[in-house]
């Protein structure tokens, strides 16, 4: 079964105006959608995060992946290493991981896992060892902010939106009406977990959101916060003790592993990350200092499915939680995570994903139902969905037409306020 | 595709009069056969260690099996665990590893993986990601023995043999006899690295046996020591000092992982192990330790070839070498190595195996062929091989004639030398 083309679509999906670390999200999030076509008929898909730079890297790329069998996923490996190793990008400061490499991995392997499901009529989940489960725990997702629905809105509100659809355009700057947000949230997808990501506003305000999302949902619904990075030590620490016997994870207080080893022995909570361990590089020297009890995976930036799957194996070895990071995301990024996350053996806690946030969809049948917090393994053999082409033009000419080329929340916030700029240590 | 039954057939297959630090090998080292049969008429085949205990926990365990999809592995892994992870031995202090939940689960998911593969018409190579390799290395694995052809001749000599199949018989006590033995072994199978088995005589016989084989052939040829940890941290360091330059690797001169580590200290020859890190558990000290620089996986004993995966990118994330350890085996065995050394992003060793100690074998056409050292990936789907049933029932026959019911090498040199006992550390 050899690729005979690929096909990258750049889209543009309506996101609202979330506050975080870095700043503003645009009034649209990028993705890029990948068909992996083969000569057997079968077409694989994959959703990842765009940006000019890994569309260019995926468009150089095709040449030197047709002709490829779909499962020689290690040569597939090696060549990207080959094209694109010595351009390997180095982790930037931005609260994401800009390497270039385990995105095209990622985006490949999983389209060809999702041929090889539909070739052999199993779900993606059976190549990767068969269920643990048969459906998979995620967490409520709450942000900090400004009004607006995103999207062609923007900053203006969608008159006629009820229910969830309404509290997600409305302002979301004060404890409050960040238990607002989680009530409407989780009164929609039936989450028994939440998160809040912070790092957006002064830390009283953040660690007051906590205190006030405990009283409100009770010690029953496990809590965490996520200040991506931007707290000194002593500033985690001071809201960290406010914040023991609260909070079931504490995610990336502060900025890199030897910080966050020293954190953890301060406050007794567990510390989880996405930002001080990210990659397999990074695995030695969070043994060496203890720098944090769960790895927040994500198929995207471990390079796919199997990577994720041994990330698993080495979380369950050194006795680290394994749970999963999100970004502004698709059904197709959700199957995947999905069908990952009912493999994984070693599970403890509920997965974060931005998807509802997110109202756009580019697969059939509109988006993947989350029903009393958890998201059922896709009927149909590979990830178990399937594109619809209409909606890829819509969201392909959007971005054709919104003018973004990459994700920059600085320059976003920057709109709004012009004195804003990113720090690496805001408090 | 569910499984309807399981055949397990314990076989007796010859095995010469080899020394090591646990005694002699008998004249027959035991095996079992395992096919698992399917409800599409897929028969998938593993073959793993015979012992009573074994074939009588996978005659239990069946009961519980029929009925399951070949796919669900972790499905399959916890039924095992659920069944016998009680009742699990606690390594024991011989050279090989006696657990009990490993060997099962290697023997159904290599016969599980061996169904997909035929299933989808596919190698087993490329369910573990693809081809890294087409070929796979092994290296020449050199035994101290008595004189003697194994197997119903016992300490006799088959006197048509000729060629390697007449230096396998000869008597091999001192240096210029290892020799002999390498030269007639790498000219039959033309290996390019060698390895020892050690612990069996005096470490002045077998330090010098490494010297006489460097002396014969040369600095390009790269030469292991594997004294069975029965040495003493100063014996190892005396005697490693000696042979410094002189060894690829060191293997398990020294018992357990403290003692390892400490030893690598001492001397500058990387450290190979199969008996101080032989599970996943044993990871995280190994790392605290330092107690060996490559890791000698074997899929019988990490629980199956996707297990061995996740250990060869957990020896690739840790600096860690991956090579493979080998007990007396036939030809599904040597199968599943060839697939998974193929199939291994991260290799820099030569595979060991008994393989060429033994002339029996269960697999139609006979021996898989070794040509310069390499094994080609069998070609057809599954494991690439197929079960010669005259050949199975002559090796069940004679396992019941030859009344050995598990492996016990004092037990058989005690016949030879009745005054001889296992000593934990013997010089």
């Amino acid at each position: 079964m050899k690729i005979t083309d690929i096909y990258n679509t750049q889209i543009a999906v309506g996101d609202p105006p979330l506050l975080n670390a870095a700043g503003l999200h645009a009034p649209y999030a990028l993705r890029i959608i990948v068909e992996v076509i083969t000569d057997v008929g079968i077409i694989g898909l994959s959703e990842i995060p765009g940006s000019e730079k890994i569309y260019n890297s995926l468009e150089e790329l095709k040449p030197h992946l047709i002709g490829q069998d779909i499962f020689q996923l290690h040569t597939i490996k090696n060549l990207i290493q080959d094209e694109f190793g010595k351009q390997e990008d180095q982790r930037g400061v931005a609260p994401w991981d800009q390497r270039l490499l385990v995105h095209l991995f990622s985006a490949i392997e999983v389209a060809c896992l999702d041929c090889i499901g539909k070739k052999l009529d199993r779900p993606v989940v059976d190549l990767l060892g068969g269920r643990s489960r048969d459906k998979v725990p995620f967490s409520a997702y709450l942000f900090y902010k400004y009004e607006g629905a995103g999207g062609e809105l923007g900053f203006d509100m969608d008159s006629n939106a009820f229910g969830w659809l309404k509290a997600r355009q409305e302002e979301a700057l004060s404890p409050d009406q960040i238990v607002s947000q989680a009530k409407a949230m989780c009164e929609e997808f039936g989450f028994q977990s939440i998160k809040l990501k912070g790092g957006a506003l002064h830390p009283d305000i953040e660690c007051n959101s906590m205190l006030a999302l405990r009283e409100a949902f009770g010690p029953d619904v496990p809590l965490r916060l996520d200040p991506n990075a931007i707290w000194s030590l002593e500033t985690a620490i001071k809201y960290g003790k406010k914040m023991e016997g609260i909070l079931e994870y504490y995610e990336d207080p502060v900025r890199g592993q030897k910080k966050m080893g020293a954190l953890s022995k301060e406050v007794n909570i567990p510390l989880a990350t996405n930002m001080c361990t990210t990659s397999f590089e990074d695995i030695p020297s969070s043994i060496q200092f203890g720098s944090e009890h769960i790895i927040l995976s994500d198929h995207h930036f471990w390079g796919g499915l199997r990577a994720s799957m041994e990330l698993n194996k080495i979380c369950q070895t050194f006795g680290r939680g394994f749970s999963m990071h999100s970004n502004s995301h698709l059904g197709i990024s959700m199957a995947a995570m999905t069908h990952l996350g009912a493999a994984v053996p070693h599970l403890d806690y509920a997965l974060d994903t931005h998807y509802p946030w997110q109202v756009d969809e580019v697969i059939k049948g509109g988006k993947l139902q989350i029903e009393e917090g958890f998201v059922e393994v896709p009927k149909g053999p590979g990830l178990g969905v399937e594109l619809d082409r209409e909606q890829l033009q819509k969201l392909h000419t959007r971005f054709l037409e919104c003018g973004l080329k990459e994700r920059n929340d600085e320059v976003e916030m920057k709109k709004v306020n012009p004195d804003w700029k990113f720090d690496l240590q805001r408090w």
